[in-house]
């Protein structure tokens, strides 16, 4: 019998055989995750259904070394969730229960594999929804925005998921249950809530998620506006966050985008602009009001030849629209596309922007910019195509401008998380030190390495071999910087 | 020559001799912290001056087993700083520089021996500030208030220390240097910065800090709300929150403290109330306005007989006054008063204080309470005899209304840490599960145990003896739960 095979007969003691895939069909549609370009067909895939299941199946791994991954609804975009050559693949997709709702508390308890968007579905008859919108939430599961720790258009104002959950119940690689975080405000004892959270399913699973419900926005006010630099609009969008407001979302787009978009769909952007701002504000009316009229005020002293206020929900609607089509607009023109995710302090986005257009035109390809100003966020979608040849220098593209945010002082990932596709960029961002603590952290939980493995966290090794660690961090000096 | 003696020599090899105190007289000052209780006059205490110095001393004790606890300001409420009987005591005083402001960027560089209200001195020229405002931001310095993520009374709007910090410098046990967090928004690899919050100095050494710097409110108005029943007050309290607003800050105290603090200096509070609500908006003018209307048409609205609004600077300056001077004053009127600091779900304040009431009832004694309303953070001011033989009854007393706090989902502690004070409490917070993966990373970081042992977190042996651990923070079943 093989090793397979065994595991087969041991796993069919714990679930039904019919939440036991083993035939190449079955086993086909969970090979990738978002990130398609990684693939590999998984050994076997599991669906359980109870808590009590999973316990059985994380201590028979345990005992059997048999490593495994923990999917959720396969949206992530950094390959976090590709299969192992030999280890389970086990879905949490059944783990879709919303068990609690606490109008008066203002939260729910959901198992992960309760779609995001299914939250607020919940929620809305109590006037309460769930901050937190990746681009996929009408797909992604809130397990996996655990792991990855998404983010999404509102977490400027809202946060990211770590600050929307007040508490986890998961499980050790041991099979032990384990709450972590409370209802209270800030819990006695090491934050490993906040450590759970973005940790891409490396040191626990998560079997309840009790997040934090907000009352649904009185009013909301929807700004458009167009710039005729990429700098000034950048420095609108810095100038907003100075005069003290918090929008609810911040988006900017540059011309590249803009004309993609506008030949998909007609969002009645101006083409002639070299970056559009889209600013959302929301609370009670009265301060929505006076919030709209001060980022008004700051588009146009930076320069903004054109400020229009959504006058309904069709024309704010409409604002989005292109933004939330830009990434398949872009699809249309282009064979292919690769689309990077890393971050910048808010006020230097100007001079990365700049910087990104100095590397494509080096490289010779096409970047189009679609990304979350307000917090520094950015999305370079570089242009090529695979056929000609092309993935080797998009790659080194990638790579460069990632070396480029972590010099201003980011990170090479915002939202997307590392998975497989960033482990060499991390030997970029962090040094020797940095690494030996993460795996430290990572054996204080799963000492025998079996949670998703080869993820996340590349060994000292791996970059030893890249030619060495970059130094902490690298920060520019600022002319501007006032020292003591 | 003794062990201590032999230490004095090596120590003397790093710093200048100055820097070595070991004469009773030089070490009493350091025999506690502001918890007053405990009490225990160190072996050594050195001050370095260079992070260079201080890695010298880090692998000197990592290589003589010599346990160390690193200290502050002092100003700990917990008794985190508390000496050990062999072992140094370092003192950060003179890591007291501003290395770096960036007006720009909006963020300071700072050393941790620097008072966490000089940071917003010198942000101040710029039109910046440095929100969490503990109690003692006179004296405390920013690197206890990362130790123990520091909150205060306007970290209802702005947040714990841990969100107000982008990046830490940190040392290893082993003197190694690690740099975590990053300008951007989420970093990748696992959120060691929010792991080292709060960690009571018991994971690293933070020798920089980097905090986010906030523009200076435009305008500011302050409510006092009085009421006639506690319930009352706190009902208000939620819906304010449940309006959609978030004040800067929103504090309550009942009849005790507001006799207390009237007896004391006059602050103009209306002696026949049950409980006061002070309630503070910030932000521009028109915002503020708006908002300032919405929360007295609250307060109105669930039973207020009187809401006064500051009419100017003076009068806001009052209505803080009595609220900052409420633990002297309680002091004036008792031999002896303990604070506690539970956190509960903020909707349950009046429940809880109700409970607390009937347990005060119970032993005998007075509780007065002055609080953060607004994050359900409670400090009730037990007063009693030190002298009549009170303090085990006020221990016991103290112990039940943590676990009161415990069984309605909140924590043993919401802002003064655990420290030696709490270690028993923790067995009530914490199952077997928790506990492990705590000592497993504390493991991860100080193999060795020599960072601030017997702090913060108990060892299993401990919370057995106390007759086992309690069940997953239980939550008493909420009548108002919706099912699914």
């Amino acid at each position: 019998m093989t090793r397979r095979d065994a595991m087969i007969r041991r796993l069919q003691a714990i679930v039904p055989d019919e939440a036991i895939l083993r035939r190449p069909e079955e086993l086909k549609p969970y090979e990738c995750d978002g990130l398609t370009a990684y693939r590999r067909v998984p050994w076997l895939v599991v669906l359980p259904e109870h808590e009590s299941q999973l316990v059985r199946i994380l201590k028979l791994c345990h005992d059997e070394k048999v490593p495994l991954v923990v999917r959720g609804a396969g949206t992530g975009l950094s390959g976090g969730a590709l299969p192992l050559e030999e280890g389970l693949l086990v879905s949490l997709a059944r783990f879709d229960r919303i068990l609690e709702l606490d109008p008066l508390g203002r939260t729910a308890r959901v198992q992960p594999g309760v779609r995001n968007l299914a939250i607020s579905g919940a929620a809305r008859p109590h006037g309460l929804y769930y901050a937190p919108d990746p681009s996929s939430q009408i797909a992604c599961s809130i397990g996996g925005n655990v792991a990855e720790n998404a983010g999404g258009i509102h977490c400027l104002k809202y946060g990211l998921t770590v600050h929307n959950v007040i508490a986890l119940r998961c499980l050790t690689m041991e099979g032990e249950t384990v709450i972590l975080g409370s209802a209270g405000l800030d819990g006695p004892g090491y934050d490993l809530l906040a450590l759970v959270h973005g940790s891409e399913g490396l040191l626990a699973v998560v079997t309840e998620i009790t997040v934090r419900l907000l009352p649904l926005p009185g009013c909301t006010r929807t700004l458009l506006a167009a710039f005729s630099t990429v700098a000034a609009a950048a420095d609108a969008v810095a100038a907003v966050i100075e005069a003290g407001l918090i929008p609810a979302a911040m988006e900017m787009m540059d011309r590249p985008a803009i004309v993609a978009v506008e030949d998909y769909l007609q969002a009645g952007y101006p083409r002639e602009a070299a970056a559009l701002v889209i600013c959302e504000l929301d609370g009670p009316e009265a301060q929505v009001e006076a919030e709209a009229a001060a980022a008004r005020r700051q588009f146009e002293r930076h320069g903004a030849f054109r400020v229009q206020v959504a006058q309904d929900e069709a024309e704010r609607q409409r604002f989005w629209q292109g933004r939330k089509s830009a990434f398949p607009a872009i699809g249309r023109i282009t064979p292919d596309y690769y689309c990077m995710d890393g971050t910048i302090p808010r006020h230097r986005v100007a001079e990365v922007l700049a910087g990104i257009a100095r590397l494509a035109d080096k490289y010779g390809l096409r970047v189009a910019n679609v990304f979350h100003a307000g917090d520094g966020n950015l999305h370079p979608l570089i242009m090529y195509d695979a056929a000609a040849g092309e993935l080797e220098k998009v790659e080194r593209l990638g790579r460069e401008i990632l070396e480029l945010c972590v010099q201003v002082g980011g990170t090479i990932t915002g939202e997307h998380g590392v998975g497989v596709e960033k482990l060499d960029s991390m030997c970029r961002q962090f040094g020797e030190g940095e690494l030996r603590l993460f795996h430290a952290v990572k054996q204080a939980f799963d000492p025998r390495g079996l949670l998703n493995p080869g993820k996340a966290v590349p060994t000292l090794a791996r970059c030893a071999e890249l030619g060495g660690m970059h130094v902490h961090q690298g920060r520019l000096p600022h002319p501007e910087l006032v020292r003591f």
